[in-house]
């Protein structure tokens, strides 16, 4: 008999991760030692949900007395949406959800905070928001989230775009509703004079995929920050670097959100530094 | 760094163990130790699911690719037969049911294995069960898969008996229709000349419970099994060996049927006594 602190067993409350394909899930490597470390009987768990099942399941869910949140990924974070009783700005402004838990009346309320963590990562890195010029491509959950954090760090002006053109429209509309003084030029992925500018696209995830823009156009005074975590570096990264950019990895994004998830589902918080120390994912 | 053997990932499976309470539950201590040690990512996870969202919890699982199968107990053992399509034998007679996978077609198959690891427990001590005396006090759930599975393998007088007579009789029913030559009496808890002598009672869960018969009619030839686990040695079985009978402890049931339940989820199978050394249960 050789106990492992908290083994799963009838007290343990359970975050659902919830998505599909699965294979490439990070939260449970990640979330899970934490726990165990932090002596709080809790796991994360995948759910391999397709999307004809995933509204039957959220409800189930959150039915059972110990499911204490659950963490929405690809296919389901738009359409998780209409299963929320209340969104918070954030994530009606991205237009989708990662994060649900029960409110105190009962009912699902939903955040998202992919974008507060890659915003926090780039403060960490001592980059000036209030003013500044960035260009996020992608304009899906990821990249929506993203600008819809920048918007409230106080940029100046927002570049984006998105080769479903409807899509970097509609976000752009979301933000000038809840930012009328922000400058949001969508269509255009030229990162020529920008402070910030993003990979919110899958464009790294296969080998050989093309670059999300003209790197030859980024200011080697740029920061330069990626979603895909593939690798560590991918080859926007390294072209990037190569120019002289500061640049934030992926996974940065993925470890400076987990406090603010922690804190979401009412668990004590910790920081990105203790989150990297304790993860089973290689570094 | 230090990760265990196969930390739950996006590729783990889920056997989903359902119930209300949850605290007590055991099977997450067994099963997970003997998944990480055989190398086999899954895991036995907790649900307390309230009696009113069971109907809607269990298809909502088993629509999961990674949902392998569900373990059933308390308050659902009897409720869930209605949302299967086959129900084995065994349980059938039983009434009840506690373990559930999909069958090839995709439909929701049930059978019930705490008979057969009582049944695999008393054999393995060596009581000849053909043509035997047998009474069993409960005719609950597991009180009903006992005598089930003690039909089966050919005792020649069954004593039933519940405080619910309605259940008692109605189980009488059930195992004369699929076994007409077996003797059957309900209504009687006189262990007087019986082989076998079941407690199949909660009685024992808690301090200060009345034994479930009297014990001093128990033959000292007898073997005395039960089903509680809250101790090993429960008041009952204590009055049993201090008559000198040969005694089967509640957690022997429990061991011996878990080979039975992994070849029914259509995992590798192993040992009682394998179980018995991996599980995180205090021995």
């Amino acid at each position: 008999m050789n106990a492992p602190p908290h083994p799963i067993d009838g007290n343990t409350e359970l975050i659902a991760h919830i998505g599909f394909p699965t294979h490439a899930f990070k939260a449970p490597l990640i979330y899970n030692p934490w726990f165990e470390q932090a002596g709080i009987n809790a796991r994360v768990v995948p759910f391999a949900c397709r999307p004809e099942h995933f509204d039957a399941l959220l409800p189930a869910l959150f039915a059972q007395d110990n499911v204490r949140g659950a963490l929405i990924t690809m296919p389901h974070k738009v359409s998780v949406l209409r299963q929320l009783a209340r969104v918070a700005p954030t994530a009606q402004i991205a237009g989708a959800c990662n994060a649900v838990r029960r409110g105190d009346d009962g009912q699902l309320e939903g955040d998202m905070f992919d974008g507060a963590g890659f915003v926090r990562g780039v403060l960490r890195k001592g980059l000036v928001l209030t003013d500044a010029r960035a260009l996020v491509v992608g304009s899906g959950g990821v990249g929506s989230a993203i600008a819809a954090s920048l918007a409230a760090a106080g940029v100046g002006e927002l570049r984006l775009f998105d080769l479903n053109s409807a899509a970097c429209e509609q976000l752009a509309d979301r933000l000038r509703a809840h930012y009328p003084a922000l400058l949001v030029q969508p269509g255009t992925r030229d990162p020529g004079g920008c402070a910030l500018v993003v990979n919110a696209t899958p464009l790294g995830m296969n080998e050989g995929d093309p670059l999300p823009m003209d790197v030859t156009r980024i200011s080697p005074t740029a920061l330069v920050g990626e979603v895909v975590m593939r690798t560590r570096m991918t080859a926007f990264l390294a072209a990037a670097a190569a120019r002289g950019c500061r640049v934030q990895v992926g996974s940065d994004m993925l470890y400076e959100q987990i406090p603010a998830y922690l804190e979401f589902f009412g668990y004590p918080t910790t920081t990105a530094e203790h989150l990297r120390a304790v993860s089973l994912i290689p570094a």
